[in-house]
Order: structure tokens, then C-alpha cells, then sequence
């Protein structure tokens, strides 16, 4: 790594976590400049411009995103176990204090952008539609190796899956509810257990959640 | 209704349609004289601050969401009934885009005020309480009544149902996907299905959906 591009991806981390609390349009050079120690025209020398700072944020959170959840769940066997796995990475994602203070820069940016067209609305919705398609595409393969039921519809299992983790961040982070782990753990195996093969149905579920 | 209140509703009206598509913190007093073609000052006269005008219009926000989903459901009888009237109006609440073009205010508040304490922050979530409570409250009374199982978490039922409006959100509204309203109806006739008693489970749930 040259200097420069280590120095920037220093400061694109500071702004990750920045955002993270802020949202990706509380996300100002001033206060990256302040949380960095830099002064504004050596951001400004990085990013040139806001529009670029936010886009090259929210590159960053997906590619942090696709590292810790879904790399090593591809690496697991195809079926029920790679769904698991996805599963548990996701959560240690959404609970690491050190990289997301405030929670997932997608989820409030996908709340913060959607009437707002442009370059980043479009990149942060390119990346949601990856994401279900992912969770979709682990579906199918867990249909195919016989874990999952063949009329399970794989997009409907993606989409209620993330619907459960928008109501986890939801209740962990704006309601501060105690039992919102439990919750979505109860929430995943439920629809794990709906989606099985009639012989699979009752194995119990195993989770690993570190937090 | 005094001049000045009325005045002050049809500018808490205007308001509304503002934050739904610009988010709650998006509001400025400037966009509203814009929009209303008052004067700055005059708008100032009304509500002192930004602070205010934000708190009012959550609370225009949340009476609308009262008296469309709530009071004419709780005038249905106990039980199953209750619940299907209280989604099919939240549907026709959420899609009505005259009052919020933009969606719903206190999703998108939710997620952009999480890391922000202050009276706005303590108002959403307790709407939010009340609006869980609301619907758990409902799913209790379906037990009693028994139309629901005995063993159901009427939170959990509640918190579920929440979560795929959430989803359902976040499809429709960012990722504009065609099939979010067949996503949603079918998501909660599932969660209904679930809760209902073993004699009652396979009776057709016929939902009246406006939109």
C-alpha cells in the first residue's frame, strides 16, 4: 500500500464510524477534519468534494460488509450451514462498537435516500438488491442440497430475513429494547425451521452468536 | 377551530408532506415558507424554532396514524378480525400519497434520529412503543377470544408484524420493487396463519386491500 492510498484508507474508516452515528448526509469535510486531526484542505486534496467523500464511505461499508458476512459464508457448505453462517457474520457486522458505532450505514442510508435520486441512492440501492439476491442465491442452493423445501419461494425467505434485521436494528438501536437479540434469533430460526424439508424439521438450531 | 389554528393545521399539513419526503431533520423553516408561500416570519410567529415545528409535526403525524389505523379498528370486534382491519388500514395509511408522498415519517425519523437524544428522539420512540403495545395488545385479545393459540408471544407477533412493514418500506420506497404490496400481504397472512389456533388454521384470510 502507497502512503496515500493508506493515509485515505485511514481516514475513510474515521468516516465510516462518522457516519455511522451521523448518517452518510450528517457526514461533513468539518467533521471529518476535526475527528482526523487534518485540516480541511488536506481532506478536500482526498475527496475533492462531498458527493465523493459519502460514495467512497459507502464503498467502504459494503466491501467491510461482503468481507464479514458473506466471503466466509461462501465458504461453508452450500444448504443450511452457508445460511447459518451468513446469519452469525451478519450479526457480529451489526454489533462490532469499533467499526459501527451507530449501527449499519446502509440501513439508515436506505431511509435517508429513497426519495433522494442520484449517484449514491443509486449505488446504496445496487447494493441492497445484491444483498437479497445473495441470501436468495444461498436459499436456492440449500433447496437444491434437500435442507430446504422445494416450494419455498427463495426471494421471499431473502426479503423476510431482512425485514427482521431492519426490525432488530429498529428495536436495538431506537427503542433500546434488551431483549432485541433474542428476538431476531427467535425470528431467524422460525424461519429457518418454515423453510426446511419436512425430515430436517425439528433438528434443533445451533447458533454461534458472540454478542 | 380559531383562525390561527387553522392556519397553523393547514401549515403542520404542509409540513407533514414535506418531512415524508425530505425527512424529519430535512425540514426548514425556509423549505415550508417556500411551500406555503409565508412569510418567514410569519411561519417563526407559529413555531418559535425548527425544534418545535419537528415536534409538532410528529405529533400531526402520529394523531393522523391514530384515527386511520388505530380507532377504526378498535371499533371491530375482538380478535382475528381486529388484527386484519388494523394491517389493511396501516396499508392505506402508508400508501396514501397525498398525506405523505414520501412514505412514512416515523420510519424514516426512526432511523435518522437513533444516535440523537433530545425530545424529538424520546417522542418517535414512544410512538413506536405505543404503536408495538397497540398491536400486541390486539393479539392478546385474539387469544382470548380464541382466534390465536394459547402459546403465541403477542410481542413477538407484534414485533414481527412490524418488521416486515419496515421491509415492506424499504422495498417499495428505495429499492421500488413492483411485488412489495403481494410481499407484504402474503408475509402477514403467514404470520396470521402461525397464530391461529389449530382449528381455525386453514380458513382463507380475505383481506380488502385498497391499493
Amino acid at each position: 500500500m502507497s502512503k496515500g492510498k493508506s493515509t485515505k484508507k485511514q481516514i475513510l474508516d474515521t468516516a465510516v464510524r462518522i457516519a455511522s452515528t451521523f448518517g452518510i448526509q450528517g457526514i461533513t469535510i468539518g467533521k471529518l477534519a476535526g475527528a482526523t486531526g487534518m485540516s480541511k484542505s488536506g481532506l478536500f486534496a482526498h475527496f475533492e468534494k462531498k458527493d465523493n467523500l459519502q460514495l467512497e464511505i459507502m464503498k467502504l461499508a459494503s466491501e467491510n460488509f461482503v468481507e464479514t458476512v458473506f466471503i466466509p459464508a461462501f465458504k461453508k457448505q452450500k444448504g443450511e450451514e452457508r445460511i447459518l453462517a451468513m446469519f452469525e457474520n451478519w450479526m457480529s457486522y451489526l454489533n462490532d462498537g469499533q467499526t459501527l458505532p451507530g449501527g449499519s450505514i446502509f440501513i439508515s442510508a436506505s431511509f435517508e435516500l429513497d426519495d433522494r435520486p442520484g449517484e449514491l441512492r443509486s449505488f446504496v440501492q445496487k447494493s441492497q438488491e445484491d444483498l437479497i439476491r445473495n441470501i436468495a442465491k444461498a436459499a436456492s442452493l440449500a433447496i437444491e442440497v434437500g435442507d430446504f423445501r422445494k416450494d419455498l419461494n427463495p426471494d421471499e425467505f431473502a426479503k423476510r430475513l431482512y425485514s427482521y434485521v431492519l426490525g432488530y436494528h429498529h428495536y436495538k438501536r431506537m427503542l433500546n429494547h434488551p431483549d432485541s437479540d433474542s428476538f431476531i434469533r427467535k425470528a431467524f430460526c422460525d424461519l429457518v425451521g418454515d423453510a426446511r424439508t419436512e425430515n430436517k424439521k425439528h433438528k434443533e438450531i445451533k447458533l454461534k452468536v458472540a454478542n
